[in-house]
């Protein structure tokens, strides 16, 4: 992969908000289509997720939103439930942002939704606070 | 309609998040299906949006995610535009949070909610103010 | 288009569920893809409409489900709600069905699909039977 | 959870249509988000399905077309071909109901509701009975 | 299962694009629905692949994107990345189709996509030729 | 907005594919989100399009492809079937196309794409040729 500046910025943030698991994301990927992970970091985090105007908090609402919505992310919930952890929404906001898409999107994208949520929590030991 | 205590309370944070806009999506209903305008009225409002843990900015990031990621709710998303103004979002941030949807559902469903935000901000003379 | 049984069984099947709208559908393609139009006649009309195991109106209320929930599909909504009453669905039965798809498909999708109900009530001046 | 009129209206409902299925979606849901469990009792069964206009067996049908239509909720059709059977839709409407998605929805949202289908009338021993 | 010349046509060519892939989702069906398995057949073999104005090689990558963009379909994208292989598409092109749907259906479309690419690799032993 | 390489090599490639449809929708976001229509010119036509393993010609047939299977994607499919056509597919393998994914994405969201064709190859005065 290319260090560009566009790149660094966007690794550097793919690891802030990600963690580990956008780096497992990202090395999963490297036998099958290295372009399409270095796609993610450049566009996903060097560009959008980069951008001023919103925090990582908001953005991170907007990301759970948009994937419990459009239906079977499961994988990139699991991902995006730690992630609004790392940048410090609370086990409580995310459970009600999740829940706050029901009369948008119906239970069963919710439900869908919401068992990724447990599962994370229960992986952190954060099941008790919400 | 009944006037219990949950449908009292979803009317006024109708009332408070989308205004005008959901009077109109209410009214509209009375002729063919009355029951579901006030199940709008007492779940989506009275259940969902009367719920601590959230504020009401951070609702309508989550529901301008949602209806953006979903694809074809762009009456949805006139009201939830104007609904986010009414509760002081800014035209910046409604503008991010529809770009944030960008590496989750594509550049089609982004570009068909900018277009109802472009023209909610040009009937609220806002489109200098982003 | 060729004369077989199944296209006569299809046809049939369309007139009498679909009547003009369905018409109007299969004219409107023939000067660009007068196959596709056949494939309506002869698959979903020939084999799938004409298959024994439910009665028309219990398959006019399972189009009637699958529309709503997916999305988008506003113009073929316009067309069954009218196929729902000829196969004798009451305009009280086809409210009820869009409707109940709120918990499964969320508001959006159904408010989009009951105000093309409601168009074709007005249309029909069944507004006051619902 | 309280013991409203609605909610005990609702909870009598889920046991007569989902059962066992129901229960353990509620129970799953205490530790992260029991008021979600609550709005699925209260909401979808307490106002939805205890509505008049359609019998339980015209609402499994919409039920049944809309989860396959929708996409990606295979869990919930798991609990609702079961609540199909529960309220006395045969083997044979079961699997008429979802076949008559394919011209709507494509293959293979009814192949993977119809392996649904089939895992839960192998469960069931009803595999014969088609 | 009848041995009309549509069924005939329509079997040879999903031996030939599909092969075993289509064979088993042909047998898992005949306990429980052995007519929506014609229908695979008869309708999306014998009728439209078997039409002419596109080569085998343009049909899968109409397909792939199909199954791509419309997510929840990773059983069928196991079976038509086997098949597109099958009618010469090479490894690249396969990838390529598949990573030219993030600008449209967005990253996590695309990135349950590539893992079921990445495995059909692995057990075809493809994996380094990308 | 910035000459960077990137961007001038997605903007000639954007000019190439979508042409004029292009510039509009280019044009029509300055005012509310510039920044967006900077992303489709760079990541969609200078990463994405630029990329070799595949024509323009397939890229486009995976593009029509994704656009139907999606739906609520009419405008965009309005600027790609011309793009099919500017890139030299014909007429009648872009209606084979779109047919192709009835078996995918059933019938509603074929018929949508098939009228935007229709209308484009009217626009075109194609209609003969198809």
């Amino acid at each position: 992969m290319t260090g560009t500046e566009r790149f660094e910025r966007g690794w550097e943030k793919l690891m802030e908000v990600d963690g580990e698991g956008g780096k497992r994301v990202v090395d999963s990927l490297q036998a099958v289509a290295p372009d399409l992970a270095r796609y993610v970091i450049e566009f996903a985090f060097g560009d959008i997720y980069s951008r001023e105007g919103l925090t990582l908090q908001q953005r991170q609402l907007v990301t759970l939103a948009a994937l419990t919505a459009q239906g079977g992310c499961e994988p990139q919930l699991q991902v995006h439930v730690n992630a609004a952890l790392n940048v410090g929404l609370t086990p409580r906001e995310i459970v009600e942002a999740v829940m706050h898409c029901t009369p948008y999107s119906g239970f069963p994208r919710v439900l869908n939704a919401m068992f990724v949520v447990k599962r994370v929590f229960e992986e952190r030991q954060l099941i008790e606070e919400v």
